[in-house]
Parts: C-alpha cells; sequence; structure tokens
C-alpha cells in the first residue's frame, strides 16, 4: 500500500463540501497520511473516515481531539468545523462520471432487483439499513491479479403492520 | 428461510424485461421454488439466479438445460427465450424508487468517493471490475436482531498509461 | 364521512400497478365500501389498506382470506395476485402532479431542512425510519373548517459507528 | 435532548439561503441554543423557527426584536436581513439526497396514492392545505427505543364548483 | 364562435386520461357541441366543463344525468366512468410542447417573480389558491384584431403562524 | 395595502439577475416604495414595474429618467445598467418551488388542455400571444375573505396558412 | 428528387401521432407521392403538407377533400381524423435523437443568443412569431455539392408596454 | 434600425462565455456600435459576428486586428483572449427560457419531422450540415407590418456506405 | 467466433425499432447467422448490418434483395418495411444502462475535451463528421488476453466563415 | 499542423478542473506548444497528454518532471497540483453540447446496439474495457480531403460466472 500516493481532494469538489473538509485534505496531505494510517489512530474503519474527510459522517469528541494531534490542526478550528450534524449525500451527482464510483453504482443498477429477490426471500419483507450500517474495503490477490472486496452490513428492518 | 414467501415478478416491470422472465418467474411460482434452491442445483450462487431471471444475467446451454427440468419448462421454449446476449441495466430507472434498492443506492450516493479515495490510496489508479466480479448476500444474527450482509468482488483494474 | 363518494381507480394508472390493483379496486367499488369500512374489518389502519390497495404495502395470509370474503373476490386469485413482495414506489412520479399529492410534497420542500436540524437536535445524528413506521389520518372540525391532521410515526435509527 | 449537539449550517448551503440564515445560524451557534429553547422565547413551534433560519418562514416584527435579543444580533441587521417576504423551497434539490429528508420524501413516494384516497373519501374532493397549516415533531419512548413523531395539520379546502 | 371546429380528442393523449375523457369527446363529436353549450346546459363555466372531459374536475351526481341526456350516453356508463375523484395533472408532461399552452407557461416563467412581488405588497404572506379558484375566458375585438382574456380568481390564504 | 411589508430581494436570485435588479430593488427597500407606488409614477401597471425589477421588461427612456428621479439612483447608472434587451426567463427553474408561483404553475398545468380547448372553440387554430400581452392583478374582498383576480389579455394570433 | 424514395412512417412512432398520421402515410406510400407532389395538389407548400401529416398543422376543409381525392381515402375517414384542432409539439423529446433534426436543434443552440442579438438591434425588443409563421426548403447546387437552404419567416411581435 | 438600441451582454450570462466577450460588449457598448457595422467593418455577416461575441465562432488573425482597431481594445489582449478554439453550445440551457430563443426552438419541435421528411425526399439520407453552413437574418416589411426573415444555408452530407 | 452464440433481438426493445427489425432478427436466428456472415454476402461492413438491423442505416435495394435470399423473407415484405429513411437515434436513452454500451460512453464522457484539443491542433476548427463516416470492430489477442479494437473514421469538416 | 493554432483552456470550464488544469494550460500558451510535441517529450500519446491537462489522467513522477521541464512550471507547483488521483468524467454534462464532441456521441447514441451486437457474436458476453485501454487520432488525406481516425483499444472483459 505505501507504493500507492495518498487521496486528496479535487478543488472542484470543495463547493460541494462542509468547511472541514479542505481543512482536513490538507493536512492529511502535508502529513501525507493514508486513511488507513488516520483510522488506525482513531480506532475507526478507513471508509468511516474518508466518508468524515468527505463530510458525510459525523466525528464524535474524542475523534476531533485525536485528528487535531495527529493532523496538527488547532483543535478549535476543527471543533468549529466539525460541529452541526452532516448534511449527507450532496458530494456528488447522480448518476455518478467518475468511472471507479460508476462501476458501483452500475452493480445496483444491474442486480438492484437480483438483490431485492434474494433479501426478500431470506428476510422477508423489509430493507437493509443504510443507517444501522458499516461498510469495509479489502484487498485480495491470488494469481489473477488483485481483486477488491466490499462488505455492506445493515440491520435488517422488517416493515411495520399497522 | 422457509418461513418466508418467494420473491414473484410484479407485472408492471414485464415490458422492461426480456421474453424470458415472466416464463421463468411463473415456473418458480408453481413450484414455489426459493433462488437459493434453484441456485443449489446450477451450482451457481442466489444472486447470479435471480439476476439470470431478470435478464440481467447469461445462461450457459448447462443452465438452460438444468432449469428446463427443475422449473419443468420446454426445454426449447428456455433455449429460445435466453438464447443471445443479456441486454442489461434497464429493470429500473434511477434513482431508484423500492426503498430496499434505495438503500443500496444511498450507499454508493453517500460512500462513493471515501470507497474512491480508499480503493486508491489500497491500489492506485484504477477501478474495481462490475465485470470480472461476484457478489453474494449472507445473512448473520446476534441479540440486536438480523442483518444482512452483502459482499461486492471485482478484479481491480489499472488505468493504462498510454 | 358517508356523504363523500368512495375513492376508485384511475385507469391510466393501471400499467404501473400490480395485477391485484384493479381487481381489489373493481371490488371494492361494487361493494360501495370506502377503506375505513375495510381497515376495520382486517384490523388495520385505513391508509395501510388504501396502500396495500395500491400495491405499496404486504397483505398478510390473514388479510388475504378477509378481503377475500368482503370483497367477494375468489380467494385463490386474490391468494396469486398478492403471492410476492411489494414493488414499491412506482405509482407516480416525482415531483407528484396530483395537486393534493404534490402539497405533502411541498411540505418536505419547504420544511425538509427545518425537520432534520430540530430532529437531529432532538435524537442525535440519525434517520427516522419509513420502514419501521405508522401513519394515519384524522378529521378534526373547528370553528374554520375542517382539518386533515397527517401523523407520521417512525423509528429513530442512530447512525452506527465504525 | 441537552446531551446532543445543536445543530448547525453547513457551508455550501449558503448560496442557496437568505442573507439572514448565516447571521441566525452563527449567532445560535455561539449561543449554543436549540431550536427547542429559542422556540420557547418567542413562543413559537421550534420547527416554525428552524424553517425561519433557514429563509421558509416569515418573521414577525415581535420575533425579530425577540430574536435580536436572545441571539444578541444587532436590531437593524436583522430588521435588514429579514424584511421582505420568504423565497421558499429552494433550499434543496428534489429528490433529497440527505437520508433523513429522502425518508420523508420516500413517506410521501410511497403512500401518496394512499393518503390520497383516503383523504378523498374523508373529506370528499379537495386538499389539505400546506399554507393554513402547522408542524410538530415528538419524541415518544418504550422498550423498542425512541421514535420519533412527526405531525402535519392542514385546513381541507375543496375544490371550488364553477 | 359557430365559425370554428369543436375541440376534439387527439388518441394518443387517451394513455394519460381516465376512461370517461375517450367516452365524452366522442359523444360531443358526435352531437357536434361546443364545451360553451355543454356548460350553458349545465350551469358551468366552460374551461370547468373540459376540464372536466379532461379528467381534472369532479362531476356531480347532477352533472352526469344533464351529461348523460345531452351527449346521449347512457347514464351508467358515464356514472360508472365518472365515479371516484379526478387523478389530476397527468394530462401533459412540463414544460409544456403544445405552442398554446406553453404560452401560458412562459407568462408564469416570465412574470413568477413580478407576480408574487405584487401580491405579497397587497395581501402579505401567502398565496393565491388553485383549489378554491375559478376561472375563465373572454373573447374581446378591437381595431387591431381579437384579444383573448383569461381570469384567474383564486381565495388568498395567507400562511398560519405557529 | 400599506399594512403590509414591502417586496425585497433575496440575495441568493442574484446570480440570475442582471446587474440591474439588485440596483433597484436596494433603492426601492431604501424608500420603503411599493411596487404600486413606482408604477403610478411612471403611468404603468405594477406587475409590469416588478417585471422591469426583475430584469423581465424592458425599461424605456423615460422610464429610467423616473425611476432614477423616484428611487434616487444616478441616471447614469440606471442608463448604463438597463441598456440592452431583457434576457428573459431565468429567474427560475421550472417547475417552480416557490409556493405561490408553483400554484399558479399548476393551473397551467391542470388547466392547459382546457384552456386550449376552448381558445381554440372560441378563436380557431392558433395561440394567445404572451409578447402582445399584458397582466394585471386585482383584489376582491367579500365575506368569505380576500380573492385575488389576476388577468392575462393577450393578441390572438391565428397560425398562417402555407 | 425522382430518384430517392418517398418518406414512410415509422411504426415506432405512431404513439406519438394522431390517428390520421398512419393512415395518410400508409396511403402516401401506397400511391408513392413525395410531399412535393401532393403539396402542389393542394397549393400548399411540402414542408406544410409533411407538418400536416404529422399532425403538427391543421387542414381546411378543401385540403381535406383533395386529399381525400389524391390519396383515395375515404373522405369521411379523413374528415373525422382530421377533425378538431392540432396538438401541436410532441412528435419528439428535445433535444432530438435524429441526426438530421439535431443538426436543425444545435443551429438554435449555438446561434440562439447571436440571433436574439441582431433581431433586437433590427427590430427591437420582441419576438419572431413562430405562429404567424412559414418556412420553406430549397435545394442549391453549386461545384460544391448540394446544399439545404431553410427559409423561417414569422410576423415581428414587439412586446406590449403595459 | 438606427431606432433601436444595440444589443448588450447580460451579467448573468457571463460565467458561461469565454473571456473575450465581456471585453468585446463591454466595448462595442462604448462604441455603441450595432452587430451590423461592425460585421460590415470585417466583411462578415452580422450574426457570425454576434456569434463571435458570444464566444460561438472563431476570429481570424485578420479579424481580431480589426476588432481591435474599432472597438479600440488593445490587440494583445484580444489576441490572448480570443486564441484558442471556441467550445461551442454552452450560452444556454436547453430548452432555451427565453422567449425569442424559444420561438426558433419551437419551429425545430414543431416541424422537425416535417423538415426532416422533405430534405430525404429532396435529396436522399443524408443531413444538413450545421457546420459546412452560413446564415443570415433579414427583413422584410409589407401593409402587415415587419416580417423577420432567417435563412439557414448548410451543406448536404449523404450517409456513407460501408 | 463460431463458438459465441449469435446477437439476438431482446423482446422489450421492439417498441423502440422499426417494423423491420423484429423481422430481421427472427429470421437471422432461425438462420442463426452471424452479422458478419451477413455483411459479407452483401460485402457491406458487420457493423453497418448490425446498424441496419437495428434501423440505424439505410438498404439499398440490392442489400434488400441479398437479405431476402440470404434469411429467407420474401422479398416484399423486406421491400415495405425498409423502404423510407431510418429515423435515427432511439434505440436507447442516453446515457446508456448497458455496460457494454456505457463503456463506449464512459470513454466520450472522460476523453471528450481530450479529443477535441488534438483534433483541433491537427485539423483547425471543425468537425469530424458522423455522416461522412466509417466504422469497424477488430479482434487483437497477445499474451494478455483478447483485445477490441474500434475505429472510427470521418471526414473533417472546417467551420465555414460567413 | 503547424498551420492551426494551439488548443488554449476556456475559462468558463475553469469550476469544473482541477487546479492543475488552468496552470498547465496557461504555460503551454506561453510556450505556443501542441499536444503533439509535449507527447513526443513525454514519450506518451498527445491524447493521453491532453487529457492529463483536462484532469483525466494520471501523471507519473517522470511525467510531472519532464511537464515542469518543459512547461517552465516550478516542479513543487506541478508537483502539489498533480498529486492525487483524478477525480474523472466531470467536465461535461452529457448529452455534450460541443458540436465536435456531440458528433462521437452520436457514434455511440447511434452504433451503441450494433457494437454490442458484433462485439457479443466476436467476443461472447463482456464489455470492452475503458480502463485497460488506449486511444489515439491520426490524420488521413485523399482526394476527398481530410479524414480523422480515431482508434479505440480496449482489453476484452467477460463477465464473471458465479
Amino acid at each position: 500500500m505505501a507504493s500507492h500516493p495518498i487521496a486528496t481532494l479535487d478543488a472542484s469538489l470543495i463547493p460541494r463540501l462542509p468547511a472541514s473538509s479542505p481543512t482536513l485534505f490538507e493536512a492529511k496531505k502535508q502529513k501525507n497520511l493514508s486513511f488507513e494510517a488516520i483510522a488506525k489512530e482513531l480506532g475507526r474503519d478507513e471508509v468511516a473516515i474518508a466518508a468524515l474527510f468527505y463530510g458525510q459522517a459525523m466525528a464524535s469528541t474524542e475523534d476531533i481531539k485525536k485528528l487535531s494531534q495527529i493532523l496538527e490542526i488547532p483543535h478549535e478550528t476543527l471543533e468549529t468545523q466539525l460541529a452541526g450534524f452532516p448534511d449527507r449525500g450532496r458530494t456528488m451527482e447522480m448518476p455518478p462520471k467518475e468511472p471507479l464510483i460508476y462501476r458501483l453504482f452500475e452493480v445496483i443498477q444491474n442486480y438492484g432487483y437480483a438483490y431485492k429477490a434474494v433479501l426478500n426471500e431470506k428476510f422477508g419483507d423489509g430493507i437493509m439499513s443504510a443507517i444501522s450500517f458499516s461498510t469495509k474495503i479489502e484487498k485480495e490477490t491470488d494469481e489473477k491479479g488483485e481483486w477488491a472486496v466490499i462488505t455492506l452490513r445493515g440491520k435488517w428492518l422488517p416493515y411495520s403492520r399497522f
């Protein structure tokens, strides 16, 4: 992993993001830290931390303290910029144009009804929560090359009968 | 799982699907078979079979033979209706309106950039293939209730340098 | 309430609905029954029953039996048409064009962020579930006229920390 | 309630809001006041106050005076920024991307025709007003957890016959 | 007026309309009656009658009886097809493509904010109801030619304070 | 009328408007003048004047002179900012989100085909001009309350035969 | 011109067109007549006749008589199908996908503001009517090949001052 | 023509245009020159010049020199701002909202298929080029008033057979 | 190539295609012929033949004769169904949902401006024609696997100066 | 090629691009270098370099070093601005409005299904990769004029069976 550069923030995204995003990404770049490294310090998953950087997840008081230390951002700045509740979902237009993100979207587009049918047969009438939810990324390597493995894990919520 | 009814086909979807879809779903309903049961017979994953039923995956000659037997559909009918290559992606409009499918879409909408950032840091500049790809659904149960776990596994494709 | 005609199904909506919808609405019209009357028999809320008629809610085995009796629809017909899981959300395009439904949409459009801010302050970072959810309509009358009161009640789901 | 942080304003929303919104939110943050606390002082509902902060509701002369005192904003500033009539509805694009607001939108999308059918049967041909209207949020707690209860109350307006 | 042909129904619109529309328009064509002539018999405005023909307005019991007589449609047919509540607003996509209707749309597009500003100054914070509402069309002739005059008259609804 | 505040310009609209709009609205606010008052001075209709303020109508040389006097804006500033021809129609996205403007849009959406049918029967094949056109707003009061009356008056243009 | 086949109707367009369109096109095909030939008989322009075939222009009583003779369609059939007023503009979605039509659309897209600027300078504040309007197509040949020349001629309508 | 003011640039359009547009329009306004006058100096058509001002046409070296002289813009400024190839088509959203431009769009919307049918019959299978293309505007006056005549002239391109 | 099945027509596409498409595809399926085999007989490229099957290219008199022979379709049927000019571009909605077609779309989306920049530098101000145009597909195999090579070849058209 | 000016960056595109784009284009303009010239220095294809300038391709450490030398941009500036992974696909809205790019889009729109059918017959069920992909532009000249030849070459990826 050390061989790949770290992710930075495309300036053209900034108007869609909260004030904390450029602050955090700028410090991450200065420190040359991967999300994996930061996540390890906070005891959280690297996808959650990346989501936090993009304004899509909430930081706890403890998170803010640690981020401030690791990234050497004045605590008060971070506390102010990360106060309040995330206003999620506005980082991009859908369908996504970014090829990497589009592939994930395409999976939903193509397998959406198949997922629904199998989930309904396995769990009944309901949904998999995207809130009571976690996700992670793993890397597998075999003779054919590298494989990305994304896991989505959500609480099953049955429809109320009323 | 036996306690949940099996998935059937909503008639209003038929105009978006190939001729094979109502044939397969009707027989599945008559036989009262779950996708899991059918998949076991074909030695494939149940999500792949559900996708095949919705016209989103291709059937091999062997698949057609087995489906014909299990579902008691005349072999010739199935062979004719499943000939040719799937015309994928048209089962629904995006954003999806179905709440279950929307939750998956929302995961991409909210975590899309986080996934990209972490994948890029782990693998470099490229994408996770949605073609050289497989997916599965698992059920986990703990004291908090039932959890759906969806796994996406795709080959990592680096951008060519030219 | 007896003074108002009962709701029937606009023919132009049928292509968007499951096969059960015209069956149910036609019988309801023949029997001249309100949703309130049907709901009372099933021990459910009238909004849930109307949703069921529009293919937006699932019928239990017991519901099917009772609907078959009340509406004098052959049990097998209903059982077949109401088998499977609802494919929700496709009865209309958004934004809704129907003035009554648009007013509800407008409430979300205008008060959406206000709802979010107050809910966040009262409950923290999360959402009100639309699945673990019930809703009802009441009528109030005062000197100014009649008032419709719609109540939405959903389980609060906090975002998982991961 | 005291245990949750207060709602603040996401900077990326500011271009969609009137000049009063950042002024009000900034002062609220400085004072660390919830909408409930502010509303109590003004004798209004907290959702109405949140709507006012987002430019979706009008402030009376008395409201302005009190807000100026509570939030320690110069009276003239507030008077100038809150003059004129709200230009409602532009805080977000529809469908909403924010998961909390989307759930409310989904309720309309799924139950829209059910609401219409039941309202028509209860009240006749007309609409529930979104103008001669009020709304509130309550919290209920039971053994299953916390529940959010949103009430919409609108005047019933029958279509004129002409 | 006698010199102009009467309005008939374009077949390509039928899938967007309720079952009553082709019935009514076909009979109107057979009888060669203008909306003005029919409206006079019902004691209603011709725009309201045209709206009723397009499924955009409700017919009273008396309207149905008279329409049945004037148009020589079996009473039971009309009663069945006009039962239930109109599902308004779906006769066309917006922006309208029909040049005549587009011109009206353009008036709203160009003068919308001017209308709002003047109405707010004259009436305060509120809206002109489109439900407690009537409209009519008049013809004026002067030396420059013919002029169409459309009048919209709606109840003023002030926003509730809550 | 004197009891209502005057209309002002929402800052978030400015990027959609010509340079003259903030100039004019700012001066109007300083002078606390209604559109009615300004219109009287110019011998024009108040809707036309509001349209002019929003960049939707052209100012004559005489209009500019008078506006400069009434609003105490340097003549040269106004002359420069109001030179050129209006670039109409861009003040808002359609469908309008503002509830007041939406109601007018809804009238077109619901009654569009009814207007077309009646206009065609009264005038033949053609359109009502939105250019050779005027409009006004009146207030009527009766025992039921206040009514807004909007009149649209346009030249009838028959289609050319060629 | 004799060397090119005549235009016929693509079956997939029929649901967007009035009943008269397939009748007229079918007869035209049987008779193997060009629009130029038909137009000459009616004393009208060939573009107007093609528009009439697509339901975009009105036929006079005389037109119907002549079309009936030339195309050997029973007079009553044509009279019935061409009664009423054209419901214009719905033959296609915009932007057009057909390459030939797209090129015309592109001309408006690229030169739209240039046309406006020059027309305003030549005629003042107003529009070129698309109703009091005619158009024609001519062919020019020079050493570089063939050139299509399309002429649009519309009445200039100045904005009313009110 | 001298009696009409000249066209200027609406400030709200600037973000959609290249850097040269405000420079050119500002100088044109200072010099009070019509496009006709400028075009005459350059030996080009006024529509082409207006298109050039809006960034929709390329300037030759000679054009730049002359524009610099006529408009008294430093040659280097113009040379820099007009270097490179036009990025056409982004001056507006389609459908156009400006009434004048909408009328042209409407002509394509209504007559698109008629144009295609007649062009195909006259020229065969192909398109009229919008690149190997010129256009002009003329004014005609008769007893009925003023008429705008727009001519589009494009090379006919037959589809290649391969 | 013989090892892959041949392409057939998805039934859900038929409403978007001309009458000739199901006729041709059905016969192709019966004869089990690849596009390559058919193209060889007609002396044309296989992509052109596939386009012709989807109604996107015109058939010459000779093509129709040969297709009739090879596919054993009555000559008259084909002649009737392939008469007239293709109505191109409506086989799908854009952006394409089919993954294979989406990848091509993505190439344009990502490299569009790069293509424009390089083409402009190589050829000047103009476009590559999509009409005076041909395209082909080739297969290359190397140690890394199979490669698809698509070539687009179009006439360069410089913008006219006028 | 020397006879054509070089491509520069339209200022109105800048908000859609990363910080590196204006830096690179500005230096290219100062140095008056074509993409071909720059590409030769880097040993890459000119389309890849143009894509890199538009933020659609990644620069290697070596590329950054060379670009810094050739364009005389401080190495640190470039290194900072080109760090991180491209956020691809946002340079334009689709469908493209630029005529040159639209022609490429049109090729996909018209030939999309033909490409799919032929690729499926040649390679089986899969896609042509747009990631493991290269593209180039060539110029051919014959007696008919100049021809642009664009080649797309992508790895064939068969769908996984699971």
